[in-house]
């Protein structure tokens, strides 16, 4: 059994359970706050970050992806038709091209600001740095969401999937940043319909549903969240 | 042929320059300036990051962990006895972690600093953020670099490579990003016996001694830098 150490809206974490969910495969969750430094958690991953997998006693995988490939080692030979990562070499690298743009730059300047400020630091202690949103980092957050809107939306509007013909785990990274953002409703739609368009596929997969019912205390989701028709 | 795109003190293009000398693959290097944002280069690589590959008339392979996978899968399959990254997807999966352990924790936690302060910001225009070291930032770094000489020095002495019983991806890129303080005499060698006896394995092999005669223009390279026997 698969066992993911995750946090509902650490926005890696939910990379890597839309990609168990499209690969079919069972797995529990223990959801873990990263800020809490939990001892037998930093054994397992040094790094004190999300998201880390448990395959039954193997040895903990840590990181969104470092998962990905294990994943596509372990899974996705087996499922060719379904394969996440594409066959050709080439086109292999302008899926995890993508991925790292969008899990390491998409995060760095738009999604992990708005998580950080407006759920995070809602749950931290004050101790641990919680508190209010700083409303001038999310003003920084909000100006850069456009400009990586316009770049998934030429992405949307020059393939069928951002990486290529087929649904990648490009298409997981993105969609799992942006269902973060509008959870809260910091997802500009109206900006690109190319974007809404591709992101309204990504919503109706069965992998999604389980995103789609998250919950926050004291935070509901934005009106639209769970909506396929937004 | 393969072209890379790199800078010569950038950790991650050095990165790949070992991997390419491990495997004994030719290659063209051009000097790019990140800083400088090239029309040309932002086509390649829109992220406008270093390092990018490319490979005749292919794409362009952009970030180092995808041009890691890439020449696994493109040279690594073909050279079992030399290949980097271990069969095993556990085993590989350490690798992996490691590999973002140093190139995105050690990187931005140390020596990210420590080369843009002391190397980039004394090629940068001052228009384009050039100038005199922060001391204030490389104090930080500073401090910082016991922590990971530490965990370096943990690994170097449980194991006989850093990720495990053979030379891997791992190694390199702990020693790339070592060589580029190196260069300026920012390693506290005496802190760690084991980070400097596995360093000097490192350093002897011949994939490292073009990354020995790397210069900068102005600021010699601290005297023990190219001795095998620092």
């Amino acid at each position: 059994m698969l066992k993911l150490y995750h946090h509902p809206f650490s926005p890696e974490s939910r990379f890597v359970r839309l990609a168990l969910g499209e690969y079919g495969t069972p797995f529990e969750t223990q959801t873990e706050y990263p800020w809490a430094r939990r001892h037998d958690f930093l054994m397992m991953n040094p790094a004190g970050t999300l998201p880390v997998l448990k395959e039954n006693d193997g040895p903990a995988v840590c990181g969104a992806t470092v998962i990905m490939e294990y994943l596509d080692e372990t899974r996705g030979y087996a499922i060719p038709n379904n394969r996440l990562l594409p066959d050709h070499p080439e086109a292999r690298a302008e899926t995890r091209r993508l991925v790292s743009w969008f899990l390491q730059k998409f995060l760095s300047e738009v999604i992990g600001y708005i998580v950080q400020e407006r759920i995070y630091k809602q749950e931290m202690p004050d101790s641990q740095g919680g508190g209010q949103p700083d409303s001038s980092i999310l003003r920084v957050a909000r100006a850069n969401m456009l400009n990586h809107m316009r770049y998934i939306g030429y992405l949307a509007a020059t393939r069928k999937w951002l990486a290529g013909d087929r649904l990648t785990f490009a298409d997981l990274a993105a969609a799992s940043l942006l269902s973060c953002a509008d959870y809260l409703g910091e997802v500009p739609w109206s900006e690109d319909e190319n974007v809404k368009s591709w992101y309204a596929r990504m919503k109706s997969r069965p992998s999604f549903r389980p995103i789609l019912t998250d919950k926050m205390l004291g935070m509901p989701a934005a009106k639209t969240y769970a909506d396929l028709d937004f």
